[in-house]
């Protein structure tokens, strides 16, 4: 049987979600509860992709196989209890053995939150504390030249090799909070996002919105497919990935 | 000189904000720096109050003396450098020499964040992931009973003896999120409140909104000046001093 989770998790307290040696993750962390169920049997699961160390999930999803099938509800509640509190399954489902968490994406979506008031300690892990007011509709601007397909080799990690570095960003928006004038939260909907890729956006719209870059200036970059055109990596502390869209 | 301080603080890696031998405490944390700033001659901070293990503070206040006159910008900056940085110091301001960080409080405020939703591990330590709806009409109507000047023993640690259980709440509010129904923030403003005195009247409330108890038993309770007769004191991640106002 194979099984599609929905998790949530706080990243701060983890060096990403991808198991390494002598390191703290999610991936491990699941796999370990799932083995205990499974009757110390390995189980391996599949997530859509990896998020690196201090990123949050709102919905990330992976699929693993048990041999026996189990009830979902059981098989949640039972993963929830072993798991660290800073992580949640919000939803245990069955699915077809050629369903594959990786391969059938078909969007992702993150977000990346800011506060541009005074720094918060509470917030510390989960906003980014920027500290200073950022020109929000040039940034709008910007979000409309990053929407469409393009090559992004400019926005990944310079030592990534990848057969291509094209990708589609379905739609992007700059949400405000009416509460709380200061925070902004960028929004990113895409086929596909290589690593860095969207911390390399938001470092750079960051530098449009400090009016040390203008808005058109994503053409000229995207253009480069030179890494070092774009702007800095964006701390992980403020991403999210929100949501994962299956085919 | 005597100076006041205003402060933010995530109280969940804390052992309480006051000073205790081997324990992490936000007083501790304070002292060090400004001991330090002081050419290491020790400076004692008095607040407006504690609060306890794991209780955050949006705006927490105390005053020190020192004996130079330091600019109060710079001494912000100095702070801010020197402390962990899930505190920061927001305001640092000269005042006279009778001045009290506890004695001269008007009124304090404390807020209460409950999420009625499903489980959020990104939240755990600062909103009370409480995972059922509770009637939030009756609670507003049982708050009604708390306002006011009251008896209330039956609300305070019950080995905690006082000379008087008498406090004033002049103000409590219910808020809710226009974003997200399932969250719902209890306020309470009074003249002083004693320990434990918010989480044991928010555990109440809780039990007033889950049906096990009705608003009009706020009276019997109030009356009993019997621990015994009030709910279960909640948990203390969904409590924030908010702000603490001078006469």
């Amino acid at each position: 049987m194979r099984y599609l989770i929905t998790f949530a998790y706080d990243g701060s307290k983890y060096n990403g979600y991808q198991k390494q040696p002598n390191e703290k993750t999610i991936q491990e962390e699941i796999e370990k509860a799932l083995t205990r169920i499974n009757h110390n049997t390995e189980v391996h699961i599949s997530a859509s992709g990896r998020t690196d160390a201090g990123v949050h999930a709102n919905n990330q999803k992976a699929h693993f196989d048990l041999e026996e099938s189990m009830d979902v509800e059981r098989l949640k509640y039972s993963l929830n209890k072993m798991i660290p509190k800073d992580i949640y399954v919000k939803k245990v489902e069955e699915v077809g053995m050629d369903f594959h968490a990786r391969f059938n994406v078909a969007y992702k979506e993150y977000v990346y939150k800011i506060n541009m008031g005074e720094y918060n300690p509470i917030e510390k892990d989960y906003v980014l504390q920027l500290g200073k007011k950022l020109d929000v509709v040039e940034i709008e601007r910007a979000l409309k030249y990053i929407e469409g397909t393009h090559n992004f080799k400019a926005f990944t990690k310079a030592s990534d090799m990848k057969e291509s570095y094209e990708r589609t960003i379905i739609q992007t928006d700059l949400l405000r909070d009416h509460k709380n004038f200061n925070q902004i939260c960028l929004v990113f909907l895409g086929t596909g996002f290589m690593r860095y890729m969207v911390r390399n956006l938001v470092g750079t719209l960051i530098e449009i919105g400090e009016g040390k870059r203008r808005s058109e200036d994503i053409i000229a970059i995207l253009n480069s497919e030179d890494r070092k055109e774009a702007g800095k990596t964006a701390p992980s502390c403020g991403l999210y990935l929100n949501d994962v869209i299956y085919r």
